[in-house]
């Protein structure tokens, strides 16, 4: 098929990255490290202390609990060690936790809080604004049975998304239990774990396909526009309207919505329990004082990591995201977590009641982005290198400057003094420091405005006054250019 | 010879991680973070931008330039992608720039000035103090022919150090260029690459060996104490002495060691330019006012890795480190860098001059912690779960407080009075917040001084008014208690 085996690439080809692996520069990343230290600082707020664990961990400690995924093996990076045990690279920053977690036993005391931020790698078919390495910012509680726990992560979630700029209205966390979900599943009779599995992934494509379409998907299967048929879970109709009413019960506040749900699980125990589970978490909600828009209680929340064993919660950005070419982007999830009491007990047999809440680094740094929500950066001062008999005293001019508390640099580069203009503007110095034969035989140096500059190149010619005060260049002696210097750095600031 | 792949780990037994892989806890992350962000400052300051690849690279782009290692493959993770390529992770952040440089083209000015800060990742044989991944934080000035731009690396390492504690004499960073070495070689007549290879590697051994084991393994052989055998370079006795005179001609200053070498390199135009590229850096050091004691020449020094073609620096922990276990433990090398000309050539062809320094975090943290150099971190505010009738009253309390901008959370475990105390006396709570039913019947709040507490038990009685000031424990109104509360924890700040 191919011939790549045996053509290795060679020049220019070879300079290539796999897909999935995006460079980030500046912009993005400064935006990622505000996030990382915002939603950390949040849940350092909150209680929680650092934890981190690294990139690797034995395939069988890490467990398999990607949703399930046609490709076999799929979903992480698996590589073989020197002693041939299976090591995978964490798809999550949970299942790394309850492995620390089985294996530090009681020397971590219990209610462990713990938060950690870093990137997590899946092995998935990588597209657009998908990728398979990305920042996920995790808070847990470790040895917490009651529902409030879920509760604080849920306001807690709540809170790092307002601190990082998000208002009332522009996103939303939904709450579900799976107790819920498999109490509604009883009450219908659909027992198995397939026809469980095909109710909950026609479920989760509710927001995309509307009431019909998870309908078809719930009874007889759907054939989409593309001509691709997807089987359904074979429901009769009764059981679809059941489960649709279940699904749409979401009601403008969390209270109706627990009015609302009363009714449908009458007779399933496991369904009464659920209830109760988000009746404990709306009660928790709101003595933390969490918005009812912030916070919603969605019987259609689905989701797919499957070591949840309790509520589940889903942040989702609501804004219509308009990037710079005046495309409407839309997000989606931003978050989510839910409880996972069993993660511990693979290892242990003890059960440890656990929940937590994950931000979406990544993706809400990529949101921001469209949004054009970048962080300002200032350049740094440009010494041009300008006289050849003397080439380290631009070394010395940019010294005196970043000892000033100045960000600076003498200009590395072998071009001349347009390709060194071209290289201070293109950094966006605020200004450049010329010192050639002259100033060196003055004492002085000569000192460039580049905004004053760039404003004059553009013959804006008003105000006056503020151009006498900040002319485009000055020559001063060497003693007066730090202060020079700042005065034109903080000026433009 | 093993049975692990016929019988699966279970329980207990399967709660292991992979070696040199640590867990990190919140003393080391907050240690490293505090690195990370003061010498990222400090090449900020210097002029660099962020730039950040992902964790894998094609393995024929990454190259392999890892010093020799016996075992075959050894020196990174490899794995293979679905569509058959080999990939590897990033065992530097350079190889990848210089991926980076060669696809991007002139997209990117020059010169480009980029800082990054991850973890890299190196398939070896873990040990004490020697990790399978690690944090470097690096900068690299790309398009940068003059040797100007290796010494403000250099200034700038030395910079970086001092930020993150380091005084002269306890660092030093040493210099050396790949030229002078060969055009010693060159004199001396070792011209194959095996003899060349072998000479460096037992040079690389001076520190540790000593004049006499580097002359043997110059010469015909060492037999060290463990019986090992190690086979010597050949050289005869005439030119083993040229090499070690060579190898020990640093001097007090800078402008000495270069005294010293003139004389060495008389006949090769290798050394001379070598000698020449030393002399530049010398100057620039001296224009940018760096300490004799910070930066010396050294040309003993031999830097690993395969793709360094001029002047490499290795910068070294010199502070001998004692533990609080009394020990005495030398961390050894903290960083380094070097020239790296032809590494964007190998894809493009065109040689892009670059130069690049590295510190290492990890490295560098370790040192920290075992000097007992930790950050000081205050714990949460705890505020227990106390009557069972009304358990969401806590979660209410602790959002008062952290409403207030204290550092808060309400008990999420399962035990009584006495755990609740024991857990936030193992948090370093400043303090704990008690309401059972009295307080709520009565509008009020009992807060517990855990600092007070504590010297109050070690029957401290001294200083009557600090204590009647500071009493262990009171009972407010609520609408008092953030105040009395933010009064206690700021008595213990």
């Amino acid at each position: 098929m191919s011939d790549k085996d045996t053509q290795p690439l060679t020049g220019k080809d070879l300079a290539r990255k796999p897909r999935g692996f995006p460079d980030k520069r500046e912009g993005l990343i400064h935006a990622q490290a505000k996030l990382v230290e915002t939603v950390t600082g949040v849940y350092r707020k909150w209680g929680f202390e650092a934890l981190e664990t690294g990139a690797f961990e034995y395939a069988d400690a890490l467990g398999k609990f990607l949703p399930d995924d046609d490709r076999p093996n799929a979903g992480v990076f698996a590589i073989q060690d020197d002693d041939e045990q299976w090591m995978s690279l964490r798809y999550d920053l949970t299942a790394p936790l309850a492995r620390f977690i089985a294996e530090a036993g009681q020397t971590v005391g219990r209610p462990f809080r713990r938060y950690a931020a870093g990137p997590v790698w899946r092995n998935e078919k990588p597209g657009p604004g998908r990728f398979r390495e990305f920042w996920q910012c995790d808070a847990d509680t470790v040895g917490a049975p009651g529902f409030h726990a879920d509760a604080e992560m849920i306001a807690m979630g709540a809170e790092a998304l307002r601190a990082v700029g998000m208002e009332t209205g522009e996103f939303v966390i939904r709450v579900n239990t799976r107790r819920l979900l498999n109490g509604v599943l009883e009450r219908i009779g659909a027992f198995t774990p397939e026809s469980r599995l095909s109710v909950l992934r026609a479920l989760d494509k509710l927001d995309r396909l509307g009431e019909s379409g998870v309908a078809d998907l719930l009874g007889q299967g759907r054939l989409d526009e593309s001509g691709d048929y997807t089987e359904g879970a074979g429901l009769a109709p009764r059981q679809i309207d059941f489960v649709l009413q279940f699904a749409s019960s979401r009601a403008p506040t969390r209270q109706e919505t627990l009015t609302n749900l009363d009714q449908l699980v009458v007779g399933s125990e496991e369904g009464w329990n659920g209830y109760n589970e988000l009746r404990s978490i709306v009660e928790a909600l709101d003595a933390m004082d969490v918005p009812e828009g912030d916070v919603v209680i969605d019987p259609s929340v689905v989701r797919g990591l499957e070591y949840y064993t309790g509520p589940v919660y889903e942040a989702e950005l609501l804004r219509e995201v308009t990037g710079d070419d005046g495309k409407t982007y839309r997000i989606g999830s931003i978050g989510g977590g839910g409880r996972y009491d069993d993660l511990v007990a693979r290892f242990t047999g003890e059960t440890v009641p656990a929940t937590g809440f994950s931000v979406g680094i990544s993706r809400l740094a990529s949101a921001l982005a469209i949004m054009g929500e970048t962080v300002k950066l200032d350049g740094p001062v440009v010494v041009l290198n300008l006289d050849k008999d003397s080439p380290a005293v631009a070394l010395e001019i940019a010294t005196l400057l970043r000892r000033a508390g100045l960000r600076a640099e003498a200009y590395m580069g072998g071009s001349g003094m347009k390709g060194q203009m071209k290289y201070a503007d293109r950094r966006g110095a605020p200004a450049v420091v010329m010192v050639g034969s002259n100033e060196i035989e003055a004492g002085t140096v000569t000192i460039k405005d580049l905004e004053m500059g760039a404003l004059k190149a553009k013959a804006i010619q008003s105000n006056e006054a503020y151009r006498d005060a900040r002319p485009g260049q000055i020559e001063v002696p060497r003693a007066e250019m730090v202060e020079a210097v700042r005065r034109i750095v903080e000026a433009q600031g």
